[in-house]
């Protein structure tokens, strides 16, 4: 029996290669010092320290890609979103390269734009185009200058080192407090030809919904418009990363970015139809799988947990919903307890900022020792608390509230809250 | 140097006596077993068990009291609070008794408006009076049937040790994963009368804005008429309960009444003006400290932390701006780790639910260690770390935020995120 009742999310074939993947698309990764040079001014790169992770990423396309991207709404943006933002709207959605840094998130420091637009021009520079045609992104430590001397010297190692198969590399680099690596990749046809589309992600605290996550590169090399790019992207987003809270809190730097080098050589999907939603299922199987992995690499979690809601009106209340009982920290307390408490799970789908009535809503326990239903009518019952507990202490907990209000349903991705949690967020920055 | 720049919250002189410090209330608490009657079924009042704390509290009035009431805006309500406002409703805000029950929240369990209904009745056939006049309210687990046996066992020893000074057993009563009993009271002038308004307060898990608390219970001898009561209390409820947040969570079951006997034989009163200010500035004083003793109890807490936003163009927008600050788990986190991050602060006021520009803020942390700034007009700046780590070290740390958009001021109330509030969150109901 499956942890969730839809833990693949679709049935594209898996591959490996990450954001390299498809066609077109080289990666590599650096250890720069960049937060050696923030502690002591050493720079880290001219003594490199062996073991030390990936702080520095570069992806370099081919061909000039067409590119898409959903940003955070918080007001209080990194300046890499506010880089990233004005240069695809000077160029009408189209990049050539990325390049990324995790140890400082360029954030609330003053220098932070002119530092970001620094990245993008020492890229273009090696490769020869307008400084607009390149993605900036950062991650980690908000409030504090970024040094770009560390950075300047990665540059030459990281071009050099490009490669097809530089995805880990990368994937390593935009890391901060991720225990793992995330990255997926499907294969597809479209038009009677493969295609391939994959990506990488980092985050694991101050993760929430509205663009939940932090960094998310995903390429293809399918054929598609950027104005049909953005609508997946922006479609997908909302059922995958905006479903996703592991803190409640929503970073400043958070970016997903899509971008399509076309050499699948299909005819470009400009429209929607089988071949867009052929597209699209490839974009949400990938998506969900890193919403997954994001969620169970959540900082301090022992679980992943999902909370689907079924039987709601619409897709929009089945959303705020789940969403709700997985942000609940009460709830998460309970996962990590392994306690069947069912009142918490009524308590904030009563909270939930929706109209439709959830009062009269069954809940059950599911995992891969079995089902249990705990809550039925909006009523607690009386159950067997053995095998709630044999049910909850399982890795993988699916929360299923079926709401008897209509046929929508979602799924929302969280983790516990441990005491790990705490102890990882009361001294981040040392 | 004060912990906070407003932690007296006005100047009235402090008295003992709680909710029974005004004229005309008796109270009294006693152990009645309902948490051992859902375990096992035994009754604990027939065999008390020697320093077991009381689970059920009655509070009593000499004289039909003008009463007003707010309530949780879960929807998911506790049966209580359904029969409570079905009750002030028919009457016309009238009340002369509250029994109130803790482990146990009579809340989606089939039978809660019943045995709420039982509650009230047992008393007003005590007391001679119309069911309507009773207020009834519930704490403790959400969905499992509450024992109504051992209640109805309760009810004759609970009126026969009604006392003037039965404050302290009630307060205890009324108490769940409390630590400390939370009472608060004043006495003030009033058309030359001496009036005195106190009350008593329970919650430190489930605790959010809108309706932030659990169970308050606020008495007066001041004549006031029920709909300035009802005025005063959802006025001063906005900024004081309503400013509390200690994880996220709106309970089912919150509720605030405000009991008035007029025994101070002052002109009742009925409009705005002089009498009122003062009558409100006791409320106020006693609300907001209440509020503070249920920060600084919050589950797992070990630090009081509150948020100063300043320079709001708007009374709400300086709320919103300390409540998303105080809400943050990552911002909790660093407090507990005495990790003096502002670009957390920042992260969490960016946001915030306003319109308002955060983005050119002034960032402080203030403690009776001294104070210092660590964000200016929205930059993070280098500051003294030791210096910031001892003011962090405090069990009362102020964040003092000014916006430079205006003259408002907001006070909102949390604590730090610790260990402790996973471990007693993650088996709260054994």
């Amino acid at each position: 029996m499956k942890a969730t009742n839809n833990a693949n999310y679709g049935d594209l074939e898996y591959i490996e290669g990450g954001v390299c993947a498809a066609k077109g698309f080289k990666a590599s990764g650096y250890y720069s010092g960049i937060k050696a040079y923030m502690q002591t001014g050493a720079d880290g790169n001219e003594s490199p320290v062996p073991g030390k992770k990936n702080d520095i990423a570069l992806l370099v396309a081919d061909v000039v890609c067409n590119t898409a991207g959903v940003y955070t709404s918080n007001k209080v943006k990194g300046a890499p979103v506010i880089v990233t933002k004005r240069n695809l709207a000077a160029n009408g959605g189209k990049a050539k390269a990325v390049i990324v840094n995790s140890g400082n998130a360029n954030t609330c420091n003053g220098d932070g734009e002119e530092k970001a637009q620094a990245m993008c021009d020492m890229v273009a520079e090696k490769l020869g185009i307008a400084s607009d045609m390149v993605i900036v992104a950062s991650t980690g430590v908000i409030g504090q200058v970024l040094p770009i001397e560390p950075i300047k010297k990665a540059i030459d190692p990281l071009f050099n080192s490009l490669s097809y198969t530089g995805n880990l590399e990368a994937a390593t680099a935009i890391m901060t407090t991720d225990t793992v690596k995330k990255e997926y990749a499907v294969k597809f046809t479209v038009g009677g030809k493969e295609c391939s589309l994959g990506g990488m992600a980092k985050g694991s605290g101050m993760i929430h919904p509205n663009m939940a996550t932090t960094l998310n590169f995903i390429t293809t090399d399918c054929a598609v418009s950027t104005e049909m790019l953005q609508k997946a992207l922006s479609d997908v987003v909302k059922v995958t990363y905006n479903c996703l809270s592991v803190d409640g809190d929503q970073s400043t730097n958070d970016t997903c970015m899509l971008m399509s080098s076309g050499l699948a050589e299909n005819n470009e999907i400009n429209s929607e139809g089988e071949d867009y939603d052929t597209f699209r299922a490839a974009l949400y199987q990938v998506m969900a799988n890193l919403t997954r992995m994001l969620a169970k690499d959540g900082e301090g979690a022992t679980k992943l947990v999902t909370c689907v809601c079924n039987g709601a009106p619409d897709l929009d209340t089945a959303i705020i919903v789940a969403k709700s009982v997985i942000r609940s920290p009460l709830v998460k307390c309970a996962m990590y307890g392994a306690d069947a408490n069912c009142g918490r799970i009524m308590c904030a789908m009563g909270y939930a900022e929706t109209d439709c009535d959830v009062t009269k809503a069954d809940v059950y326990y599911i995992s891969e020792a079995g089902k249990i239903l705990v809550c039925e009518n909006g009523l607690g019952l009386k159950f067997d608390e053995d095998k709630a507990k044999e049910i909850l202490s399982c890795d993988e907990i699916e929360i299923y509230v079926e709401l008897h209000q209509g046929k929508a349903e979602a799924t929302a991705w969280g983790c516990d809250l441990t005491y790990d949690y705490v102890k990882i967020n009361g001294d981040y920055r040392s």
